[in-house]
């Protein structure tokens, strides 16, 4: 085999790379992800938590500060729904030139699931939010070294969002208990906000009148170009269109191999500002031709896509984007920040086609 | 954030680690590995598979050749047997120099399923196995090129082995139906061996009056120097202990954060040549010092490890290895071959220790 693009990728990056799982991109022809093809995000590790000695506190800039067992929690109702969660790191790792390193994404940072828990705002409105209410704090009980700096994963979105009658405390995902890897026994799901906020392993919940300033909030997770600079902070998903690549795979390169002749091209698109409007797919870098649109699973949920492709002999490159209701659209080529945060360029992928595809790989 | 160390890992690399899940080392703290954390090694797509169509031939040097339903097959008896499986490349990354490039494992290709099914044994005695049968090939429903040839990919053992009694055709793993990663709607399981063997999507089991010579049999999976070499084929998994990476981790470098003071250190260990004898542990590169050995889950599964360690401040790297019945033991180094196969060399674990160990990063 031979020896490929040599990319600067380092052994910390690929040690991420070996834990933090992406969603092969074959399984966005599934809805609803199956368990276990969710991509996964692990800043520290995943804690042992004994759920029947586990407690969630709901404290600070409330009337009536108190804490609840997963059996109360449960007892409270309930509400079921498909949520299209996306790393705000995805596609990191393609980006010229490399900024800071961290989780080494390409394309697959992605999964949905269909997460059942109950509801945030009426337990924040049970307890009696103070006015003067700024933000609301997840911390989980995941703990390690970022930047140097001991802590808990902690994340916290503006009081409004987190009074949202969407945002749920879950404890199941596609009809089963959430496992380790998600965040047993209770994770938060902030429909429409990439993954950072999605906090796995909550333990308390905060309202603060005041901007949290914790390390995943202040330092990390925000569009910069240098180091110095503050920036802007992460929050809702841009759009994106992925597909399934067509055809068959090479090993070592995935490069796709197909035959000539019609080829049902399908993928799936979300956005956390709005409904998908229109998703597009270029040939070789011609025009962007429209695909035809599915249902979105849920207004939080990607909707699914098809295009028709005559696909000729030869070597070809496929890309596809995506727009949405809001009027943000995919760009071009990647836009650069420090980070690598929220680099939704278009996703490219090689095809050979011929009647033995494989010939036309280079050997 | 700091650049890491640079290890000539290709993006080609990269794009395998991506779809190829390891085992965060954590896990190791269940006996039998939650849904989502065992390891994944898909040569190609995973495929879908329609249970309801599916079928699956007993053929070529038998009697009687048939065709089974999922219904059939789930109507004969049953049983369910923890194993645990490891990827032949586990480790290959670790090799120096870099052999030839495929899948960049570390340590954590492993997992242990507890998987029920039928026993192989009854069908194929049933079907009337010719008596100068020699390989038993296992066909999967994935498809793709490797090594420049297109292929479904396929696996052989010998006869003898497809004869034993804990030789499975499964289609549950933890008491669920295999998800698609795992081979839905049926994959074989060959207790003791290495996870090529383990075929998914299996669709055909044909019995050869010759050796088998596929290409992931002949040219793959195979312990050789050069190119040029025939080599040795790779079959039962070689004894291996990992731990749990005490303490916190740093999120980039995942160097280890500890407090002074005893630390238990936790592990498993395995071996497919017969049970584990001895697990010991060194500090800094001092001695072997044995380890507390638990209980294995089954015959065919890893068992439990623990071992008391006086945590003082300071810089420490941890090693554990382990022994088996037949003899067998890990090296001290890695036994180097082209592939990168069966690289049992022991695990190394950075750890500093302090009343503040993260102020002892490099910053």
């Amino acid at each position: 085999m031979e020896a490929g693009t040599a990319s600067g990728i380092t052994l910390e990056e690929l040690g991420l790379a070996a834990r933090n799982h992406a969603m092969p991109l074959e399984a966005l022809r599934h809805a609803v992800t199956p368990l276990g093809l969710h991509y996964l995000l692990i800043h520290f590790d995943i804690p042992a938590v004994d759920a029947a000695e586990w407690r969630l506190t709901l404290g600070g800039r409330v009337e009536r500060p108190r804490e609840l067992t997963l059996a109360e929690l449960q007892a409270l109702p309930q509400r079921t729904l498909p949520v299209t969660f996306e790393c705000a790191g995805n596609g990191r790792a393609l980006l010229e030139p490399r900024g800071s390193l961290s989780q080494p994404w390409l394309n697959e940072a992605v999964g949905t699931g269909e997460w059942t828990g109950t509801p945030l705002a009426p337990l924040l409105e049970e307890a009696g939010v103070a006015s003067d209410a700024i933000d609301v704090v997840f911390t989980g009980l995941d703990r390690g070294a970022q930047g140097g700096v001991m802590q808990d994963y902690a994340r916290a979105v503006p009081i409004s969002e987190a009074l949202r009658e969407d945002v749920l405390l879950v404890w199941a995902i596609n009809g089963q208990p959430l496992p380790p890897q998600h965040g047993h026994p209770l994770r938060v799901v902030v429909p429409g906000w990439y993954g950072m906020t999605q906090v796995k392993w909550l333990c308390a919940i905060t309202v603060l009148a005041e901007p949290f300033r914790g390390w995943q909030q202040e330092v990390s997770y925000r569009m910069r170009q240098a180091e110095e600079e503050q920036g802007e902070p992460v929050s809702r998903m841009r759009p994106r269109a992925l597909m399934v690549p067509p055809g068959v795979p090479d090993f070592f390169t995935r490069t796709r191999l197909l035959e000539p002749g019609m080829c049902l091209i399908e993928g799936r698109a979300w956005s956390g500002h709005g409904p998908i409007e229109r998703v597009e797919v270029s040939v070789d870098g011609g025009d962007w031709r429209p695909a035809e649109l599915g249902e979105h699973l849920s207004p939080y949920a990607w909707c699914g896509w098809s295009f028709e492709w005559q696909a000729e002999p030869g070597a070809h490159e496929l890309r596809c984007r995506a727009s949405d209701a809001a009027g943000q659209a995919q760009p071009e080529e990647p836009e650069w920040n420090l980070d690598g945060f929220c680099n939704n360029a278009p996703q490219r992928v090689a095809v050979l086609v011929g009647e033995q595809p494989e010939l036309l790989l280079p050997s």
